[in-house]
């Protein structure tokens, strides 16, 4: 019976809002992103599942923000990932199914002490489960990336070709994006999320279930850039990084020592390369 | 000697950059917004201090960062902040001093064991910590704001004074700001952070550290609202969040709940009222 199935949460909602101008106000309807928390449970090989991460994020391509998410941070490599599913626990309500994924790594290695505790992230959140300045700062070993990147023309390009597939921001206007794109400057993949990590994870991890097209080697941002974006890049084997937005000062240090590109300020007038 | 004084870092840094055009390359200086790990360390009582949370942030305001953080998060009552100072603990070099800072309440009280444990978020994170999806969407008790709220007109003009005040902005192009007005839309406070969640913080810590003023009762953000930023809002006493961007479905959500007055895309010639 189809009323059995839980309802799973789309990736805008529709509301009413009054808008205010100078001329007084007027009823009309509005949708706004979506936003609901997520748990990610890791199942190592044979070992009981273990909550790994909560972040709250917008629904859909959960598979690829989980497996990216666990890629990104370092905890297991790409070939790992067995399996990723949303969780049948007895615990949880049929709502809550939809926002819990458990991802079975082929390794029954347990998870670094840090994130086998019970932690949690926001949207945005990178560094979480580290748990000192030192630590904050460790940077996970890059995977190099030798082949073609793209040249400043081509850079100019991306925010335009970004921002043609961004449907949830044309319609909520409150929602980042990450693309991957190769050096020709065609955009192979592109997600949406209100966070801009997850984004990151999301589009990463779609090239982990899908497996590694080592060509989109360009990761294309529609926000700026921090330093643990960078971070994420690295660990996803990224030789580039277009953005729309500004890099941070650690942002920019990190691609420099990563060799990775770095783009900021790109629009299709003009792009600024930073180290 | 001065020169044995530990370098305290600027919000924002020089740089070299190459910006492209289609005409060509050029070389200039830019600046970028300084991006730091800050530990925040609580001594409750005479107990102790424990290490809190590590976030990514701006340089400048730590105390009231600290301070905001704590009471933002339900972990301790505005009253019951002591102190804040810099560590000197032997275990840090003096560049470290400056990115630690301890918080000594008055109450022996410990900390939730939820904040206790090792735990660590971004320059973006508010629901570090929490450990379920049940727990992130837990809210703090609201602090009730009975008093006037400003008008629609008011609300209009508050993104215009609040960027006049953006001086990392316009130097950096990559920094958040917070500012807390009264129902006149007097803006009397305003903090900027490479983090949104930062600049909520630093903006409520000042209230918290110069003792709370009820007629601020109104946060400007120069960007979107998210589920935790109307948190910490409930849990700080604010009566009305007036947001350049976007709100997501459970700001909106919440907002309403904590009886909040919530503002979305606010500019000079018109802004929206959800719920």
């Amino acid at each position: 019976m189809t009323s059995e199935l839980p309802r799973r949460p789309g990736p805008s909602v529709r509301t009413r809002v009054v808008e205010h101008t100078a001329a007084g106000g007027s009823a009309r309807e509005d949708r706004l992103i979506t936003e609901e928390p997520l748990e990610i449970r890791v199942r190592a090989g044979s070992l009981e599942p273990r909550r790994a991460w909560v972040t709250m994020r917008t629904p859909g391509h959960d598979f690829e923000l989980a497996a990216g998410w666990l890629v990104n941070e370092g905890l297991a490599p790409a070939g790992d990932v067995a399996q990723v599913a949303y969780c049948t626990d007895n615990d949880l309500t049929p709502e809550q199914e939809l926002n819990v994924v458990t991802v079975t790594l082929l390794t029954a290695t347990d998870l670094p002490h840090r994130h086998a505790s019970v932690t949690a992230g926001s949207s945005a959140c990178g560094v979480c489960g580290k748990d000192s300045v030192d630590e904050a700062l460790q940077t996970r070993p890059a995977v190099p990336w030798p082949g073609a990147r793209p040249d400043a023309d081509v850079v100019r390009r991306l925010p335009e070709a970004l921002r043609e597939r961004q449907s949830l921001f044309a319609r909520t206007g409150g929602v980042h994006a990450a693309g991957l794109a190769d050096a020709d400057g065609t955009l192979l993949v592109v997600r949406e999320d209100v966070g801009r990590h997850n984004a990151v994870d999301k589009v990463t991890g779609a090239r982990v279930l899908t497996g590694v097209s080592p060509a989109e080697a360009c990761l294309v941002l529609s926000g700026r850039v921090g330093f643990e974006l960078v971070q994420k890049a690295a660990a996803s084997g990224i030789g580039s990084i277009v953005a729309v937005g500004a890099p941070t000062s650690l942002a920019a240090r990190l691609a420099d020592e990563a060799d990775i590109d770095l783009w900021g300020f790109t629009s299709a007038g003009r792009t600024v390369r930073y180290g």
